[in-house]
């Protein structure tokens, strides 16, 4: 346990840390990634040993097994870990791009070239991957990081958390620039997250509670997202083969994340072509399925749904099913109940997926391919430290650049205002 | 007066009108923006008349003379504004622009489009060509706006934004995308600045105190800067004829603006040639200097600058002036002491020129230029809603674009996650 007292020094620390970090070159930060990345395969043992003591205690307080499988630090998740560090060693830094130059009439030439951000901040549930991983995104984008994960992991984090700082402090690098909080009290969190004079952005990553918590709190400006409510509108014109591979993939390949389907819409001129052979695979697949009216008149089976189901992010094998009229009907259906985070339209009429692309303004839009891609890796970002669905600064998934911001830099030669 | 619900409903109007406005085309937001000019224009005698009951209140309340002025719509002033408008409606239209886009090995074509951030909320003090300005901005940019003014010039803003939203009325495009608070109550903007559902984020013009009370209260993002305390550091090898032209331009043209410089640093090296006479510029423009114990070596009759001398924007023909003995030295007094505004090195030495660029993170750095072109016109932005020294989203002077974020789009042709 630190004290109320020490967090604060955390963040100075880290600010300190984070203006050092900013002039570090490309080269070391990439060497200490690859260091970090030896190391952890290197101390496998304390590792594994002290993650060991997180899950013997996760065990006695009957931490549900999900959870416990989410906790546990195997040799190979280890390696995996590593192998992750030693990809975003590889990615391009962004620190120094100049993204764009430009002349002046009176021959001023100005720039925009991209900085780190400072200091983040992350708060994060139990998986302890999540710490080396976002640390060294805030490394390789010139950026102190503070961790503060979930209590139960608390022994494995400060063990990685020392880890890599060690490889900093070998690397004469300054080793606040990565520091795990090392205590699981509450109160710790709702001191960092009052400290904007240390602290420039808190990422959470965790459930809509964690999240809202957070947002209630900080003072610290919050790059989030709440939830997932993504859709698919199968135009009038869709290919129903296509559309059957896109529906069953966005919702079944992986239902518990933010870009799994969750609101199926139907165009009411293909909904008898397409849903009795859609409704009955997504059945076969252990999908519920809850209809409007129209849905249930075609599959009779299928629950009704409530007005309550249009908002709802299940994070499960249950879909809701809306038949409309038009695509004017659905764009005005995801804009009353989506979340703004991932939409996608199978159609092959040009207009309605030109139209379906230009309004439809939330973070990933899509035509004619499964909402899952809306992540920072499929979209080629080569790494994902969150997805925002709020417009400011970030929105949609966010890679390296999205730890950055841009400075104005202006080459004069003597230029005066008049 | 307005009771407190109907600000929150003024914050849901503008929302709906934001989703509209957003489709909008650029020529129609040109048209609506040259008719506004027109109207202006016509309607002068109306906006005089509101503007001199603004005035009598002023007076008889016994505002001083300088804010008077401020608050004063003379004839040429609304011709001035007019001519604001239409060159808002010259600028390139930064929405749907694609900014990037790029393939994915699966097929998938990725880009990037600039969308509104949604709906802008302005908070401001007396000047009402704010109201104008701001509004023009908002629209051609595709938000919508919610003006907040000072409580003395409140019937001038309701004139103006009368006539706004009466154009857009014409031009069938909702009214809400302009509305003017319609009240000097207080806890409206109390009320406004919890709306975060509905207003995406705050921009603060006015004083440092107004500032710090709206980013005390809002729930809602606010983007600002608090105050600027630019820099020139005059490197040893610097010209000493451009040094002079330039410190007197950044301090002299015009002291009341955020990016006038408040303190000087200069190298010891070539203190002694640039000081005696660059004081004595300096004190024939009525400028009072402070300096450090190395300065008052060089200009006796000046006074001392404490330390709190170093931290202050004085935004007066008041400079505070330091003798450093290297470029780290000149970088560290601006890392502690700075505002992460505007800083410039004149120097004739390129090593320095480059460190000074590559290690100031202020969101504008020059080279041989005055501080006084940290604005968004003279770096051609074409326009200006704000300048920002806090890093999320924009950083340094905003023009149309940062009135914007970008969305994914994404062309497929049946992808699905594997």
């Amino acid at each position: 346990m630190v004290t109320s007292t020490s967090v604060t020094d955390i963040a100075k620390n880290a600010r300190r840390a984070a203006n050092a970090l900013a002039r570090v070159s490309e080269d070391r930060k990439n060497r200490a990634l690859r260091e970090m990345a030896e190391e952890l395969v290197k101390q496998k043992g304390f590792i594994t040993a002290e993650n060991g003591k997180d899950l013997d205690n996760a065990r006695k307080s009957g931490l549900a097994r999900a959870m416990i499988d989410r906790l546990t630090l195997t040799e190979n998740a280890i390696d995996a870990i590593a192998r992750g560090l030693a990809e975003v060693a590889a990615l391009p830094d962004p620190i120094g791009t100049v993204t764009s130059m430009w002349r002046r009439p009176n021959g001023l030439l100005v720039g925009r070239m991209r900085i780190p951000l400072g200091v983040v901040g992350i708060i994060y549930e139990s998986r302890p991957n999540v710490t080396v991983d976002a640390a060294s995104l805030c490394l390789k984008s010139g950026n102190a990081v503070i961790l503060r994960g979930g209590s139960e992991a608390i022994r494995s984090n400060i063990a990685l958390g020392q880890i890599l700082s060690g490889v900093l402090r070998n690397a004469a690098i300054p080793e606040e620039a990565i520091q795990v909080i090392p205590t699981t009290d509450r109160s710790a969190v709702h001191e960092m997250l009052q400290l904007d004079e240390y602290i420039d952005v808190i990422i959470p990553r965790g459930g809509e509670e964690l999240i809202r918590a957070v947002v209630e709190e900080s003072k610290i400006p919050v790059i989030k997202h709440y939830k997932g409510v993504c859709h698919i509108f199968v135009d009038a014109s869709a290919d129903i083969a296509m559309a059957e591979k896109i529906c069953l993939n966005a919702k079944i390949q992986r239902p518990g994340v933010c870009n799994a389907m969750e609101t199926l819409l139907v165009h009411r001129d293909i909904a008898d072509r397409l849903l009795p052979g859609l409704g009955g695979k997504f059945q076969d697949a252990g999908v519920s399925l809850r209809g409007c009216t129209l849905a249930k008149n075609i599959l009779p089976d299928i629950e009704e749904a409530t007005e309550e189901d249009w908002y709802r992010e299940y994070l499960d094998l249950i879909l809701s099913v809306k038949i409309v009229g038009s695509l004017d009907e659905a764009i005005a259906h995801i804009e009353k109940y989506g979340s703004l985070h991932t939409e996608s339209i199978i159609t092959s009429d040009y207009a309605n997926s030109q139209r379906f692309l230009n309004e439809v303004n939330s973070s990933t839009v899509l035509v004619n391919a499964s909402t899952r891609f809306s992540d920072g890796f499929e979209l080629g970002l080569g790494a994902e430290i969150g997805i925002s669905t709020t417009k400011l600064h970030a929105f949609g998934p966010m890679g390296l650049e999205e730890l950055t911001t841009t400075k104005f830099i202006i080459y004069g030669n003597g230029q005066v205002r008049t």
